[in-house]
């Protein structure tokens, strides 16, 4: 993949990587050298941080910033034994802090306004989506570390965590977090997933590990989408090395293939394989079968979406044309994380 | 609703509707070519009744018509203790005459002439889908006497049946027909099915039985469709008496109502309860549930199914735009029969 | 059925019963100790129900009858339309207060003296299955009004309510009740459910609604199961009305059959059809099917159980022979409650 | 494993093992009664290879050694590309010319009685099970070549494969047998299945391949079971290689886990993971998780199965304690098969 193509966002980062910005702003790629850390004014930690009941008297102060000066600074973490490793993690840190970090500042902000005014408590809770991947981990671990770090604020806000699949439910429980479940949710407001690609408008396509489904669900009900993956995921063009894996009803296989035999562009499909620990196909959670297809580099991800979509038997498809995806976070080989924010 | 609108339709049969028949009523039938009773030069029957062995010396003489005067008249049937059974009888067989007949014609004829020809045996079968509903029992009838009383023709043909669910798998084996499994075939030559709605252009409504999907695996599999019903499914406009059955991803159904409501023309969405039989909700052969959706009259079927079959949790609809339906077959009330043929 | 068999029950019980009592009739709840309504010495109320943070003072005050006296009390409730439904509700709640209440405040009070003593805190939850059925509505409905009165009880005993299904889920939700996922918990600590039958052994059948699987597990995951339901519910001899539902792997349905067909006292079985809403057999909610299955009168429920549950195909049955039911409340068609108390 | 262990079988075999065979070594076929390669007396070769219609003149000529010699001789299979194969196999071959071919012979036989005698025809089908594994692979091969050899007994038999799963559903299909459903037929005649373990008494553990349920329901469906398998499997007690994989609701993993805890002998259990191709735990065909669990060496198989299926959750073990398993064919390395047959 030709880097020059995230080279606009690149350079709109580079713009405004200052060294002396205050508050929240702080872009990414930036992060890295943004004086996190620098003394705020008002000290925001002691509201939060009391033992509460106590009427807190300035609710404006709760800000991202401020939020993150008490968490662990990004730029001192201890090394991860793979510089990869070390840069997912990054990854997906900055993600939490450039994008939950603000929810949660306005959301309390809006709830202490809301008190003082003796408006009625709003009690709508904060959804947020958890999905898999071993990036995603990291994001898990981060949210964590907020919801202990502010444990009344996040218990003000009724936090909650809906997975994607049993990994994510797992990441979630053993994280400290409260696991909700999506059907109890009218939508969520924010959600992170990994991806299998994703290029520089931030479609992409998932369902490597079969759970796209979910994953798309999850990813739909949110008001704002952010991808955090490696380096390796960032392409010019959807297809360049993945096929789609695309749900189907099992006894309906043999149409569908016969059908997207129909459809421009169309090379290869196959019925995915259980390997060595399932025999037959793989079973997906919702009892379904996963067909590969390889289209090729896909020009028009939407279009492609809407056509396969439309064949009796498939389920849902792999292909996520961008709906709702704001920022994407990946880690590189070094160390270091590019990110694309729409 | 109006019988105006299958004015044409019914214009054109009441040519044909003798006013002496005794019992029956409307034979739609009819119209098909050959008078029915009408002697047909040369006696088919012989060498197609006969035990067989014998080689077949007149392959051109198989035509549906002479195949048709072997089996039950369907002008003499017994009446059934209720008129309206005896009208959904005479549907069924009427369909079944003028459509299944006919293609177990041509592709006799056409095996016989490949083998005279010495040309290689044509060994694709000849497959059939059979719906459910109290209609379409009579289809799997007269299929069953028409492999009955042309065993080898039928056996030669490679006959065999596709169900749409369990009340259809068990139609097809008391019948004494041959079961097949939809994924070992590529496509069905011809499907017979009931429907909750059927308008005049032979769109329909389908699902009050939960079964919509693989009612529409096997009708869309199928070169030609053929609904049989009683009157009561006949209609202007779809969506005046029922419901849009959608089968949803259990997880989903949440998410979905949110995007339905946001459709055009959407009045009310419910998740079909199992009753007395299964608490909570229903439950499809495929894991799935059911939304029974209401958007009033529909203007334009093919349209609102597009709609609806790109929200994610929507695995298919109840609504059958119509592509490949060549006729639909009504038992009235009194006993005859009305058709609409495209 | 004998009224005779539950004459233990009914003396023990007869013994509290109030004849100037309003409305309510035979106070079960009474032979628990407490006189209801008795003044309590120590105002328990109070620090009970304070704005809290406010130590409190006295911990072992906390009794079940105390927490009791803030509740409404289970006399003087306004007669619902239907006696029987008057009756079903008084049934649930004395079970709850009967056994829920004590349950909390051996709990609570636990929690203070580990506070006290400066123990670590203990945060294993507080974990109670709700099953589904017209009567444990109330039991739900009671466990809200619970969590009402003493949230911050509840709350720092970390409680949660467990679902047997999708009605009960929707209870637990709709009485401001917080839900629990099963593989979330090591176990219960208790379960409310109904019954389709229930012997004076508190034997049980199960599964009338198709949910057998999912309400056995949650009932043997708990330490203590307590019954409710009306007076129809209580048999001398389980299958005296109910044949038993068993959940069978679809496919192998025939071969069970056959297998059931060869144990001694099988006399009919049946595989449950969806009736209107979903043609062909019922689907489970685990995605197998229900066979109805008719041994007569069972003599001996835990042997029959024994037996069944090798037969290949069969993932459950809707028989409960009792290992851990404490308690059955019945509620009577006059207003009145029977019980039985192991 | 010690090979002794198989000696009384071995000992058997040997009484018949040429010395001086080419290539194949051990045939164990040769037991049966007529030695291959052996004239028969009476060609019964020609009645059943002929165009038929010709009435059979001799029906009690129709021996399984006399249908083998029409057969690929056994002894003179081209070698494959790896000796394990070529002994495999063989395993294969001779498992079901030894069982399947006299079943044949006898079933013909007796429809060739009753058609003289002119007693009503028998019209039950053959039906025969066909597992999966890559030894099972010629089982199918060597039915397929036995239908297209003798395609009228065959034909006048009904004869019906039945599958284990969707591997074996294609073995079926590809080697020209016809497929039936397990749910339409009473029993089995005969069923060919691998196995992960397999002791001399022919117990085994099944399930490596998460199939486990319907391998058990086509094997007790059967009349007589019959393992193919390679050397590897065979061992002196079950659970010295392989945990046993355990079939599980998938919400009640936690519970399970928890009784298999307090059953003697247990040693470990896990959540059988996907691996590459399925994010999280495997889903089996009946939507199901595989618990594999351990209890080291396996002193009463019969025993430790009916102590796991009574736990909740469990819907089938992997345990097949040796119910209808007449014989044991095992492919060597070095081309030869040990067999052991009860």
């Amino acid at each position: 993949m030709n880097p020059a193509h995230f080279s606009s966002a690149a350079a709109l980062h580079s713009v405004f990587k200052p060294n002396n910005m205050p508050g929240v702003g702080t872009p990414i790629g930036t992060p890295i050298g943004t004086p996190i850390g620098t003394p705020i004014g008002t000290p925001i930690g002691s509201p939060i941080g009391t033992p509460s009941g106590t009427p807190v008297h300035a609710p404006a102060l709760v800000t991202a910033s401020g939020l993150r000066t008490q968490l662990c600074n990004v730029e001192h973490l201890e090394q991860l034994h793979d510089p990869l490793e070390s840069s997912k993690r990054l990854a997906s840190y900055l993600a939490v802090d450039n994008h939950f970090l603000p929810l949660v500042a306005a959301k309390y902000s809006q709830q202490l306004e809301n008190a003082s005014t003796a408006n009625k408590a709003d009690d709508t809770p904060l959804v947020v989506g958890v999905g898999s991947g071993s990036t995603v981990v990291y994001c898990a671990e981060r949210l964590g570390e907020i919801k202990r770090t502010f444990p009344e604020i996040l218990h003000d806000l009724n936090f909650i965590c809906i997975s994607t699949g049993f990994q994510s439910k797992n990441l979630i429980i053993e994280n400290g977090l409260r696991l909700g479940l999506i059907d109890n949710y009218d939508k969520l407001d924010m959600a992170f997933d990994g991806a299998d690609e994703c290029d520089e408008n931030l479609n992409c396509i998932k369902g490597g590990g079969a759970c796209l489904f979910q994953e798309k669900l999850v990813s739909l009900s949110s008001d704002k989408f952010v991808v955090v993956a490696d380096y390796r995921k960032k392409v010019k063009n959807l297809g360049s090395k993945w096929s789609i894996p695309i749900e189907v009803i099992p006894n309906s296989y043999k149409y569908v293939e016969n059908q997207l035999a129909k459809i421009e562009g169309f090379q290869k499909s196959q019925l995915r394989q259980g390997g060595q620990f399932k025999a037959g196909p793989v079973v997906t959670d919702n009892c379904n079968c996963i067909l590969d297809v390889n289209f090729g580099q896909i020009a028009n991800p939407a279009e492609l979406h809407s056509k396969l979509i439309q064949i009796v038997g498939i389920v849902e498809t792999g292909l996520f044309p961008n709906k709702n995806c704001i920022a994407a976070y990946f880690g590189n080989s070094n160390g270091t994380v590019d990110s694309i924010v729409l």
